[in-house]
């Protein structure tokens, strides 16, 4: 984007969120509601700030809701509210947010647009700045208008009629009101002095102002916007829709980074995320929470990676789940791998199926390839963990650590009983629950002789089959219905 | 819907289901193929249910099958049913179901409609009654009417044409014939009566007759349906087409009753599922035969439902199966969890990644994090039952139950070889196998003593190193195919 | 199709295939970029092949990897080169590849058009040579030509003219060039000799020398192809578009073929995949490189078929992956099962939840159901393996097998240490390590007797729950951070 001037410099901006959204079903308010992984009033002010407008925002309807979120949020903490108790229409709104008001031009704009893009509202501003209109309204055309206040025109004026309002001819027109105005302040500020109650709803709306200075002589110029990026969400339907439409903007933006998809349509990316060059994303892949991918990376279907911070040329293979985690260049993970809560994967190391790695970390070409669950566990270098290993990090009260150095091996169903220490180069034998440290190079054994009772396995055959006969039908088909 | 009258009071109804279906490629009778978890024709029984109608079945091709499986649906195993031997039409197969005729009017319909509503039934019955036409026929308006009957219309009449009989000019008018026909039944007895053979194929045809009926002078009202309503099912292309309307239609039903789907088009609902309000579900979700999912619970992606029953505010991680279960609400299950085949979470239960539950029971607060194996096994309130933990329900000849009474803390890799109880309170030590019951508030250790062998690992690994280099490149690439 | 003439018996072909392809964003070649798991140069030889045709390949950008894959590919490894060092256009890469022509036509085309059908290229090769004309193209019709040359005409002549020259009324031409050309050899061969230079640009192209031979006089002919088969692939995202037809077309030839899809615009199936009547794929599936599935055969969700070789009357349950495997017909595998490494299933053998197959065999009516690892192992058959068996088939130097005859039964979490050797019909007790053969109708045992200390775990708990509360409060905080 070519940013022609900084819209600051002459600009306030109120964003109306005091509204009820009595419409859309839900127990949260509409405007923390997660679009990609954003919620819909902070994809509107990350756009305001690529144009480095401090917006002040209207809010009543679940304001601690709205404040609560805010608060948490890196960007936007610091941002000016100010409070509308009673819920007296957009125009009544816009005087409450007036107050704040200290530049010479004033945008207005309903808080739940979040695709509206910086681009569209910059060159909005830049025509209400370089044509000196007193009101510049942003317009979209729609084949299907309902629902929408329709901007009309006639040889002698222009003016926005709600759809209650229109007359049948006036329902054809497709050109709508996108809910986007900028003013200059002096005409606003005489504007709110003088706006006028709807009769049939007690309310004041912005419309009405705006028509109403319209048919005193100011001058209007309007503004065509793609119409979906000017889409307002009132219902979870359209909640639907919005998010659809922000996916597939999302996983566009990627092809054209140079990812491929083997199955677009099936993969969901947060907004926030971000990945390099080279990556194959297999279907039904679910990428949030600011996670990254690098270069050449494979992820495999029906993987999911929240939080994760994967680098170049890894293979993830298909079912794996990575949740607050980093895994270095080269490692291979999965199918049905789990990796969470804070783990690390070093280089050329090697997680199989599964396998649950949780608050641990493995250091370069360490392998833990079956059935396995290490939790609150270091594992140094060239490690290699046998199939069906148990780190047994809580002791019904505690969790504690388990440290495995370089080098050693731990044999097939392990389990290691922490706080144990595994030394370098030592060697756990198959079977064993280890209790207490392993010196480096030693072989920990924990486990007993086997004995063979030889024509047992057959005796007790024959004796079951015998009471098995013995069971009467009855007691059989309650065992049946058991199983 | 506003139902305007009880259809049932004068109208019989016979529904044409003899049929071959010879372009529908499966072993099975079309009609019971399954729609969004519900057979074809049970589509069309239950939204004629909904208007109290009990309609007369012509049955024929696999009628067998269709009985059989009519007899075990709750709804319809007393359902009305008369067999045409031999399969000489349309008209004929009326002649056939008409023995059965008793009220003033009958509907006529083809069996193979999944997608038709009542509300549109019942609007067609209605205009017909109101009309007091002789004939009623249900049309449909489509683009691409290849396929399809048209209805012509004439200055003088209206006629059905069939495809193969249209005219250039004809084959261009979009207006089909539905195959939904009420009759006077007054009309149709002498309509059945001097109905004739369509001379090419040898069969009698119901439009023929009512073409017949209508130049000798029957009064016709035709009803529009939608088209998408009356599309029925010839070939598997079209079950996939129309599996994909009624998926889509079920899906639109959740979210305009307060679900949030994150990716709408990735999931499947069967058409007999209920799901409330808040519920939000992840992409590629599978709910069926007749599952339930209270408020407020999300299920993670890939994750499938069949015949569970989940509570509200409950967690359902991604990858997670649940069959024939219940779950409590606030429960937690996944991510790789198996719950199935009659098993019961209460509570604030917790299962993990790798956990299969099978014909077990677990009370409030009890958990199964990791890797384990529980089977019919019954376990009290806060049990926690460690990582790797089997219970060794089948002795190769019977199945046995497992008891674990409150509080009890089972360590990490164990095997419980049941029949066995495990006591209140009590623990068992890490890496035992119980084959004995234990008792209330005792520790049970069933394993050895561990030895370390110091520099053993050092010696094997030096030994290990001088034999490998021995064996001869050709032995090594052996083992490596072999890997 | 019906084949009209064997193409290759008056025909050469030349395929371009030596362009930079810039704009496509990958590390490998845009002609060895995999279109549903066969690379884009492939679809297109393979295509000719069906018209007997072969192709000489002008190869330049690239050429080395291109060989390379080639070389690998059974049926194009002894392909026609030849090497345009100096990738001066089209018309220039055409006379480097002319050095090769024996015959009295030539067809010449783009290497980069993976939905070209032979049935097309065999309709414009008919034509060509029925015509008699000097030059034919192939032309397609699209509603949005950006970034084509068109095909112009007016009174006098037709020419191509590329989209960079043309007016605007030209732009508004639908009718585009498809990149597909037939030459009589003669008149190629003199135009080649008069080819020029596009002053701009500096490079010979193949519309200038076409537009050069028919403003000569010489004769054109026009075929006009669907314009989905002529798509080129310029960029990444152009890839993504064409894979979505492709995948689609395979969709709908399986549909056709008697498979029914659960949720079809959710699977990808491989072009050298195979699949019989009756197959029912559910949501999510994937099936690649050559897999086989017999009829009758369900595949659930979400599951991964790469290289196998699956029977008929299957069930493959939810979430189960099979790689370069094969399993017989009436096996149930999954959910969550890992089949992969050469792997092979009888009839009858079933392998549950978390179990992972490697490099193995089961013989009929052998069962894993739950959480093993199996791997480097014969099983007989009617064995039974207990949930939880371990193979250690690797003693940290090198892999060893595991061999379990008929009627062996293994008890719940064993570890079976290879190489070892399980005997007909004998058993091993839960929990045990087996280190050594068992014999025949024996029992093998290897664990420790249970002891129950009474009220230890009483005791252990009061001293615990002491011990936590002399825990300073930060020290708990930092155990919190931990977990």
């Amino acid at each position: 984007m070519k940013q022609e001037f900084y819209a600051s410099e002459s600009l306030d901006c109120i964003i109306l969120a005091a509204g009820k959204s009595s419409r859309f079903i839900s127990s949260r308010s509409k405007l923390l509601f997660p679009f990609c992984g954003r919620p819909l009033l902070i994809h509107l002010l990350t756009n305001l700030k690529k144009l480095l407008l401090e917006p002040i925002l209207v809010l009543g309807h679940q304001e601690d809701q709205i404040k609560a979120a805010l608060a948490d949020d890196h960007f936007f903490s610091s941002l000016k509210t100010v409070t509308q108790h009673d819920q007296q229409g957009t125009a009544h709104a816009t005087a409450v947010g007036f107050s704040a008001v200290t530049q010479e031009h004033v945008l207005i704009i309903n808080g739940d647009m979040p695709l509206l893009s910086s681009e569209t509202l910059a060159a909005c501003v830049n025509l209400h700045m370089q044509s000196d209109a007193d009101i510049t309204i942003c317009t979209a055309i729609t084949e299907n208008p309902t629902g929408y206040g329709r901007l009309i025109y006639d040889e002698k004026r222009s003016w926005i009629q709600e759809e209650k309002n229109c007359s049948e001819q006036e329902k054809k027109c497709t050109t709508i009101n996108a809910g986007i105005y900028i003013f200059k302040t002096t005409l606003l500020k005489s504007a709110l002095q003088s706006m006028q109650k709807d009769q049939k709803s007690n309310e004041y709306f912005l419309p009405d102002l705006i028509n109403n200075a319209l048919s005193q002589g100011a001058s209007l110029k309007t503004y065509e916007a793609d119409f979906n990026e000017i889409k307002g969400v009132n219902t979870l339907f359209e909640a639907h829709e919005i998010t659809a439409l922000l996916q597939k903007k999302i996983i566009n933006h990627w092809i054209n980074a140079g990812v491929f998809f083997k199955k677009p349509d099936s993969v969901q990316i947060d907004i926030d995320c971000s990945l390099e060059p080279g990556v194959i994303i297999d279907a039904g892949v679910i990428i949030k929470n600011n996670s990254h991918i690098g270069a050449q990376t494979e992820i495999g279907a029906h993987s999911v990676l929240d939080h994760a911070h994967v680098g170049a040329h890894i293979n993830i293979l298909p079912h794996s789940i990575i949740r607050s985690s980093t895994i270095a260049s080269t490692a291979v993970v999965g199918p049905f791998a789990h990796i969470h809560s804070n783990s690390h994967l070093a280089e050329e190391t090697l997680i199989g199926n599964f396998v649950e790695i949780k608050n641990s970390s493995l250091l370069q070409k360490s392998k833990v390839k079956h059935l396995s669950y290490i939790g609150d566990t270091l594992i140094g270098k060239s490690v290699n963990i046998g199939a069906g290993t148990i780190t047994a990090n809580y002791d019904g009260f505690q969790k504690h650590k388990t440290i495995i150095h370089d080098h050693a091996s731990i044999g097939a169903n392990n389990v290691l009983v922490a706080p144990v220490v595994i030394g370098e180069e030592s060697m756990t034998a198959a079977g064993s629950t280890i209790t207490e440290d392993v010196p480096a190079y030693a072989l920990a054994i924990a486990r007993t002789k086997q004995i063979n009772k030889e024509d047992y396995a057959k005796m007790r055959k024959e004796k079951m089959q015998k009471k098995t006969t013995e069971i009467t039908p009855l007691l059989k088909q309650k065992q049946l219905q058991q199983q």
